[in-house]
């Protein structure tokens, strides 16, 4: 028999830390505004009531959506091996970030969630548990899985699923970075299409927000992984980093990030990797840098901003934080909305355009994306999201 | 693109019915206690706090029942094969049952938890499936799956799992049923080793309620399956039924259920199948009827109470009603008090004689068991459970 004084010792100590005092017992409770506390509310909720519920969704499939919880409820699905800075730390470690997920998307868009942490990171296991477990859920956020697999993850149940397949760390980062750098490059009277990029990072979001910035009509971008540049030919690539150097880096950069950046007009760190101040300083005029890792951006927003116009990082204690919160809840919100069978790149690129949008005539170099308190960018983002799906034909109300 | 008029048209005639009003939406929410408003309850309850709270957990992995909820969850996993008395619905019809029985779990006994419904019912599929989503979930509660799969897949899940896991339709009935036949007995001054009783249904409740009437002591008892008696020999019996014909009916009874019940002393209902009135006017002196199929019980009561010294049944509108509500809050409160790694035959056996307990002095013909609505039923439960727990060594704290 396990005896767990030894714990009761260090939580003590450790719940002298607020952040460990909060999370005390956990973030999430199920909830219900329905009262069983007496024989009619019991013969209502659930026997024999309940039974006549049951009957008709039997009859009619479409009736799960209006009588149970089922089109407002994402899972928020994960293996634990790739947890924010964290890495591979398990899927019961990934449990405190699961439920500020769910915290998260429900104060901020009224969507509710279920962490589901899985001890299982073969993607076809990945696949098939999502699958058995998919008629509970309206939605499945996938979260903090490791690059590449996610890629793989995610397309497998977009195709088997009929309902939205959303992976935050690659199309909430997206959105969110997008619009960012559509408003940056708007300081300076410049569109994406003016733009040259270099993303340093190949994962989950340094993938994403290439692709999308790639169909959002940037100049030209390149990708870097720990390697080097990634370039049409490099050896040893794996699928998705051959499928990126097909599509990227039209100028066939090789060789060391430095390089590349040498008179580039935007950094997009999205790794751990640190930038020398001497690289910053010759990036070209009016450079935009975007140094999100966390909690140290690839270079420190002061160093940045000898050099750059604008500079964003992922911190709320610097200007422009560039936060999925902007995101998520509101895509879900509006997919939720009309009950979209899908989350389809159009409604993304909605969702960005709706964010940068908000920022309209305060627009500064210290302001080009909004924060995360706004409470215009759920209702705007929501509205985007859920007007593109009716446009795309995948809103099914 | 789908349109749903159609559906809008139904759901206002049928939320005519109280139960759809009460079910529009949903019974269930998922909500925090936990404040992201600002910059820091953000901070603290997602990045960059939650990182070292995670931390913690992947060093220490017990520390994931103390700052997670893990530790008050219970997954409520169904294949939709046999709800309520409805039978193979669905996964998505029967969410509205599972909607229900989370309800129960948390405002009964504080115990949070989240309908799971899966499109899968292959054993195999259905262990793997909650197997991997285990790290989630402190317990498992089995819902409405259909004997004998049921069986098999809750005892592999006992072997594979170190978090309790309980089949409510089996042993949330034993448990009620076994608390209710010890005082209806006592009331005549027997115990249950001066019984013969007969069962009719071998389902997962019928299986469950012989096994554990066994564990405590009954004099004789036997099961009726569609087929009638069952007994040692009998061809083509399943493994299950093979079993119970082992452990029971020792008076080797063949043949027809109204044959069993001549001079019987006690039947139990937990079938469809009706009984007629000259059936139950053959049965022993001060019998005792248990009738449970809901809606419809298998003798009314009214009838019943002719020949019988006590009557239970299933149903609300009628005194000594077998109700599940009496057993699983209080058995997982208990579990989860004391963080059992399983939930034993003997907590099991321990939760009826609490129930039963409760009665004590107040016993009589038409109360032989608690109100569902009885405040002190989850207390003395949970306590029972978790002291035996602790004696049976599967108590963690």
């Amino acid at each position: 028999m396990t005896t767990f004084d030894s714990r009761t010792q260090n939580t003590s100590e450790l719940d002298q830390d607020p952040a460990f005092a909060m999370h005390r017992g956990g973030k999430l409770h199920v909830t219900s505004s329905v009262d069983v506390s007496d024989h009619e509310g019991l013969s209502l909720a659930y026997t024999p009531g309940v039974a006549r519920v049951c009957d008709a969704i039997a009859e009619n499939a479409d009736l799960v959506e209006t009588y149970t919880w089922k089109s407002n409820l994402v899972a928020v699905v994960t293996d634990g091996t790739a947890v924010l800075g964290l890495g591979n730390i398990g899927p019961e470690a990934s449990l405190p970030v699961m439920e500020g997920k769910s915290l998260l998307f429900k104060q901020f868009g009224d969507v509710d969630s279920v962490p589901i942490a899985l001890n299982c990171t073969d993607v076809d296991e990945i696949v098939e548990t999502i699958v058995r477990m998919s008629p509970s859920f309206g939605g499945i956020n996938l979260e903090d899985i490791a690059a590449p697999r996610c890629f793989e993850i995610e397309a497998k149940l977009r195709e088997r699923l009929e309902i939205p397949v959303f992976h935050d760390d690659q199309h909430g980062t997206a959105i969110v970075t997008v619009a960012a750098l559509h408003n940056a490059a708007r300081i300076t009277g410049r569109t994406l299409a003016d733009l040259r990029v270099v993303v340093s990072g190949a994962g989950a979001a340094g993938v994403a927000v290439t692709k999308m910035l790639i169909d959002g009509g940037v100049g030209d971008i390149a990708v870097a992984d720990s390697k080097g540049m990634i370039y049409d030919g490099r050896e040893g690539l794996t699928p998705i980093k051959r499928e990126l150097a097909a599509i990227s880096n039209k100028a066939g950069l090789q060789g060391s990030i430095e390089s590349a950046l040498k008179g580039a007009d935007v950094f997009i760190g999205l790794s751990a990797g640190e930038v020398p101040e001497s690289v910053v300083a010759d990036m070209a005029d009016d450079a935009i840098i975007f140094a999100m890792a966390n909690p140290n951006p690839e270079v420190h927003p002061d160093v940045a901003r000898r050099y750059a116009s604008v500079v964003a990082t992922g911190r709320s204690d610097f200007p422009n934080q560039i936060n999925n919160v902007l995101a998520f809840p509101g895509v879900f919100r509006g997919a939720f909305d009309v009950q979209a069978s899908d989350i389809t790149e159009n409604m993304k690129l909605a969702a960005a355009k709706a964010l940068a949008d908000l920022v309209g005539d305060d627009l500064s170099a210290d302001y080009v994306i909004p924060s995360s308190f706004d409470e215009r960018v759920v209702p705007a983002v929501s509205a985007a999201v859920a007007a593109q799906a009716r446009k795309d034909g995948v809103a099914r109300r």
